[in-house]
């Protein structure tokens, strides 16, 4: 068999046993890190820096760029965004580089920084993703950043659209126990997703928080064409002269 | 709310993210190693001694103990007994103490060794131990043993099978969403385990082996009433007395 494979790691903490040199990593982070990285991207940032700590935020901050910093679903104080996609719907990133360190989301892709590829996935570039993927003909693993390393349901859904889009394609195979399950529960969810997440963990918490628009804006399929792709020290637009973006000259 | 929640974690290598020291801790590793320890004890075994490592598992032997050892679906040589559950349906175990080393469900073991209470789970006795659990107002932490490390299916299979059990019974709560996620799994598949497996990575490992009848059997329901519970240096039958179990003296 020459097709390659798609697997789904469903924590950070497990990427070791995935791990393949060659593979291209998907990292996903639904509420909310990649939805707004996908976003902000959309929307013309130039650069999306991922740092880990807190710490490492503030010395981007102080250096004067612009940063997003979200702990446990709240905005910190002293930055400028939290990790909310709506709040990167505005002509003040046009062009920028914006440092992000949120829970779950750059713990992931610092988990996976070793790999020889990095993508960001959410609901909103599915289908540009799943196209692109499905012409590299290179493994794809696709990593759940989860909620503070556990499983969660919103990641796992996402996980399942995507491996159902690339076995569908018949450019991929799996025999990942992660991947068929997570297409699975897609199966059963896909066609409701916010209904569905109802009961989920993370969509309590946002709920109590008063961020239910964030989430129907996060669980739209297609919104950008958008490729955040990883490229020496952040994220960029894989395409930006298919996106027709243009960006200042400076920072 | 007073009632305790169901958790599901679904590798051993994040059981210290679920750790509760006041929780039931439920192992389960269908395909085979619990479902050969509730057969064993079924028919009569008095101990099942968990040992993590093949030279544990030597030593053992070495003290004329009936040894259980099985790496990669594989009995060992020189052990009496692999993970086969349909290997201890002789009256040869009767009354007897036998160590058994696993590649997946013994290290699901000692990940948990701190809990309280370790039960051990299977489709064998899912409403033995449904019930039990339903009576004990403890949280429970199911862990499933999965394939090094990695999830895998048949486990959460059950995970979701004894989830439902638990949360339809009214005694229990769950925000987990591998345990939600679990549930919707069964519901899934639950009416045929066997079908609903056909893709599953460790059906096809054991498929392989030509072992179809080890897999049909470790999906039935309630085979047996036995509830292994882990005490002292191994796992004995918790109501002896109501399975009308007469052990030898010795051993």
């Amino acid at each position: 068999m020459n097709k390659p494979e798609v697997q789904t790691c469903y924590s950070p903490a497990l990427y070791d046993l995935y791990h393949d040199p060659e593979a291209i990593v998907v990292i996903v982070d639904v509420l909310r890190a990649t939805s707004a990285i996908c976003t902000a991207i959309h929307h013309g940032v130039k650069m999306m820096v991922p740092v880990a700590g807190i710490e490492e935020a503030k010395a981007y901050k102080s250096r004067g760029f612009l940063v997003a910093c979200e702990r446990d679903a709240i905005k910190q104080d002293g930055f400028d965004f939290g990790n909310s996609p709506l709040s990167f719907i505005t002509p003040e990133i046009q062009g920028k580089t914006i440092a992000i360190s949120t829970t779950n989301g750059t713990q992931a892709i610092e988990a996976a920084k070793k790999a020889a590829t990095i993508v960001i996935g959410s609901f909103l570039n599915l289908s540009a993703l799943s196209n692109w993927l499905i012409h590299q003909n290179k493994k794809v693993v696709i990593l759940c950043a989860g909620w503070k390393n556990r499983y969660n349901m919103e990641d796992t859904l996402f996980a399942g659209a995507l491996s159902k889009n690339l076995i569908e394609s018949g450019a991929f195979y799996t025999h990942c126990d992660a991947s068929i399950s997570a297409a699975h529960l897609y199966q059963l969810g896909g066609n409701d997703l916010f209904g569905f997440l109802e009961n989920s963990s993370h969509r309590k918490r946002l709920q109590n928080l008063h961020l239910e628009d964030d989430i129907r804006f996060c669980l739209q399929l297609d919104y950008t064409a958008v490729i955040p792709v990883f490229k020496g020290e952040g994220l960029i637009d894989m395409q930006p002269e298919v996106h027709g973006i243009s960006w200042g000259r400076n920072n």
